[in-house]
């Protein structure tokens, strides 16, 4: 029997649409040749900082912790990590700005063609952690034609949590089976797969910088398996 | 003192930025059409169904009822309104879809163009008591250029509740006085100025069809007084 036809594309953010690694690492350059700190490795500074954000969110996942927004996670593990590499000349100001870098990630090259491509037959929603003012934010500023921001704010809960897929897919009114996932990252496809959604894996080999290598997983495992989202629109007929 | 920078511009939707009037009509006439339903005035049964909007929310504004999404107000409205117009021949399925014309409502002449026109210099969302599959249902047929759907189902309260104000501009980590909103009615209106958000009042002669007068409102109550969003857009220097 044919798949129920896809209406809702569901996508992954940070990662899968934006890259953080070379956009966080730009700011955290720029402010330290602002305000003369040297001697940072910034590459080292954001994979730090960015290796807080799942244990960040799991005392939520497991409801030990209510939901907060990403941006206060995003804010306690920058003081957290500034204090790991002994910054400490920083005011509250520069620091809340420099929190909000994630707010001004950067698409990857193909990404605003690809959705604008995807935007003619899907709904476009971002089903991503990052709170509704953060993503509303960095759209407008990188061009993402976003449809609707779904994920977890509007649902109060993290990825993997099953209730940020459901959730999101339940505000609109369709089951999982009208969905597919798109991501970077097996995780995030293969909890979304396991309650019904579709998936796409998007290969994004320079997620983590040069020095990490992520290798293809099994086209076996996933509906789709490309490189970019020009590729994807292709295949799914757009 | 210089009022603050306006950042984001919280529109009410149903009469200021589509024509329910029209389109419930167009809906109901094809619907009467395709099931031999004769002698109905639409424009009467259109005018009961949205007569019954307010009263529908009341319970909920008052604390006596959960939240629950618009859309299944405006059944339990349209259950009541086939009832009292005795239409009786349409199946589950047939209601459900009428249902949904609010997904379908067609939009002012000016409001594509003149959104499109403001979306270059401020943040567009919707502060609207539509649900958020309803606003985006209705985005995507229209071509409404939103930014990001906020209003009752993001802060589970429906206008004029202060609620629905006040956590439409805190999700987008703005205060009120960052805000302008954008309403045809001036209940909405004077709601929203009294928790500090600036104003504009758009003329929308039509809503209720061609035999409801609608006064202009005194001018020196809002921030901005125009006839539609073209002209919004041109006093707000777009």
């Amino acid at each position: 029997m044919a798949k129920r036809a896809i209406k809702m594309l569901g996508f992954d953010v940070f990662g899968t649409v934006v890259d953080w690694y070379s956009s966080v690492i730009a700011e955290g350059e720029s402010l330290a040749q602002n305000n003369g700190i040297d001697g940072v490795d910034w590459g080292a500074f954001t994979l730090a900082w960015r290796g807080r954000y799942g244990p960040s969110m799991q005392p939520i996942i497991e409801g030990e912790r209510p939901w907060v927004r990403l941006d206060v996670l995003h804010y306690e593990s920058l003081l957290a990590t500034l204090d790991e590499f002994g910054i400490d000349q920083l005011t509250d100001a520069q620091i809340n700005d420099f929190n909000r870098a994630w707010h001004r990630l950067n698409p990857w090259p193909d990404s605003v063609a690809g959705l604008t491509r995807l935007k003619q037959r899907f709904i476009l929603a971002t089903v991503s952690n990052g709170n509704i003012e953060l993503m509303v934010n960095m759209a407008k500023r990188a061009g993402l034609p976003w449809d609707v921001v779904l994920g977890a704010e509007p649902t109060k809960q993290y990825k993997p949590h099953p209730e940020t897929y459901l959730g999101s897919a339940e505000i609109m009114g369709l089951a999982p089976e009208d969905c597919m996932m798109v991501a970077a990252h097996t995780g995030d496809l293969d909890a979304a797969r396991s309650l019904g959604f579709s998936t796409a894996y998007v290969h994004r080999p320079d997620e983590f910088g040069p020095e990490q290598h992520i290798d293809m997983p099994d086209p076996s495992a996933y509906d789709i398996v490309v490189t970019d989202f020009e590729k994807l629109a292709e295949q799914l007929g757009c």
